[in-house]
C-alpha cells in the first residue's frame, strides 16, 4: 500500500466486543474525540433497525449482492453471526489510509481472526463487558432483542471471551469514562509505534 | 518471575534520549501524573553534576565497586558513554515489579540495545529531540558542559538517531505537553496489551 510522500498511512483499529459491551457508544466517542478518526461501514444482510440508516450503522445488503461483492474479493473479511452475513468493504478502508487517516473497525470475533490471519496490517482491540449480569441488563436496556435473542448474545459473548489472547490489547468497559480513555491511550500510542517503512 | 496472586506484574519501560532531549523533565512529569510510578535509579561511576544526590539521579559509586556489583550479576544492563560507567542495578527494578509497580528507565542507546538482546521484558521508548538545532541550545541553556563536551554530545546524539528503528515507540520531544501525553499514552495502553501470562 503506497502513500503520498511525508504523509504517514493511516492505522486501521479493529474492535470487537460482545454484543451489548457499549462498542457502538465507545466508537462515537472516539470519533467526537478525533474527528479524523473514519469509521469503517460494514455490509450486512440484516435487516435495519429502527433508527438505523443505510450507509450510517450499515451497508443493508441482499444476500446475492453480499455474495456478489465477496467473490470479487472487496470484502476484507466476511463471517455469518446468528444466519446473518456481515462483511468489510476493502475499498473505503485502503482510501481513508492512504488519505493518513486511522480508521475504526468494529467487528466481532470471526472478522477480526480473519483479518489477522489474512496478515493484513490492523491493531486489535477487544472491549470486554464487565460480567455477565452487566451484559445482560444493558441487552434488556436497549430492548431491541427478544429474551431468546438475549439468551443467544450472551451464550455468544461467553464463547468470544476466549479469543481475548487473540487480540492485541483488551480494554473493560466497566466505567465508560476510562474505556475510552484507554482506547484514546491505545490509539494515541499505536501513532507513535516504530514500524517497518512498509506499514 | 512471580507476583503475587491477582496482582498484575509491574512493566519495565525504557526511556533513552540524546543528552539535552528533555528525558528527566519528561520522566518527573511522569511521575506527577502517575504517583505510582518507579524510577530506577543508575548507578554511574561519574561525578555528581551540581545539585545532583547520591540515589536520586544516580548511585555514585567508584569503580572498583562499578566492577564488583558487574561481577556478581547485578547489572541488568551496563554500559560506558564518553568515558564513564553506568548501570542498571536490577533488583530495585524486580522488586517494584512484583509489587506490581511500573518501572521508568532512563538509559542510554547502549544500555537499550542490552536490556533489548538480555530478552527482558521491557517496553522501549525514544525520546526524540527536534532537531540538532534544538538540541544544541537546550545543552547550551543548561550551562552544565564545555564547548567540547557538547560537540561530543552532538554526535553522540546523531550516532543514537540511527537506534530509533530498535525501540518500540518514538516520542519527538518538540512541544513538552504533547511529548507528556504522548508517554502517557504508551503506559496506560501497555497497561492494556494482551501478554502471555508468563510475562
Amino acid at each position: 500500500m503506497s502513500s503520498a510522500p511525508g504523509r504517514r498511512t493511516g492505522l486501521l483499529f479493529v474492535l470487537s466486543a460482545p454484543s451489548g459491551s457499549g462498542k457502538t457508544t465507545l466508537m462515537a466517542r472516539l470519533q467526537r474525540w478525533d474527528r479524523r478518526l473514519v469509521r469503517s461501514v460494514s455490509m450486512t444482510t440484516r435487516g435495519p433497525r429502527s433508527g438505523e440508516r443505510h450507509g450510517r450503522e450499515y451497508w443493508f445488503v441482499t444476500p446475492s449482492r453480499f455474495a456478489a461483492e465477496r467473490r470479487r474479493g472487496a470484502l476484507l473479511e466476511h463471517a455469518q453471526v446468528l444466519q446473518h452475513w456481515y462483511g468489510t468493504p476493502r475499498g473505503g478502508i485502503e482510501a481513508a489510509r492512504r488519505r493518513g487517516r486511522d480508521v475504526l473497525l468494529g467487528i466481532d470475533v470471526q472478522g477480526a481472526r480473519q483479518i489477522k490471519r489474512s496478515g493484513y496490517p490492523a491493531v486489535s482491540v477487544f472491549i470486554q463487558p464487565p460480567g455477565v449480569l452487566a451484559l445482560r441488563r444493558r441487552l434488556q436496556g436497549r430492548g431491541t432483542e427478544t429474551p431468546a435473542q438475549i439468551r443467544a448474545r450472551l451464550a455468544l459473548a461467553r464463547r468470544e471471551l476466549r479469543c481475548v489472547p487473540e487480540y492485541d490489547y483488551v480494554v473493560v468497559n466497566d466505567r465508560l469514562d476510562d474505556a475510552v480513555a484507554q482506547l484514546e491511550a491505545i490509539i494515541m500510542a499505536e501513532r507513535c509505534r516504530v514500524r517497518p517503512a512498509w506499514l
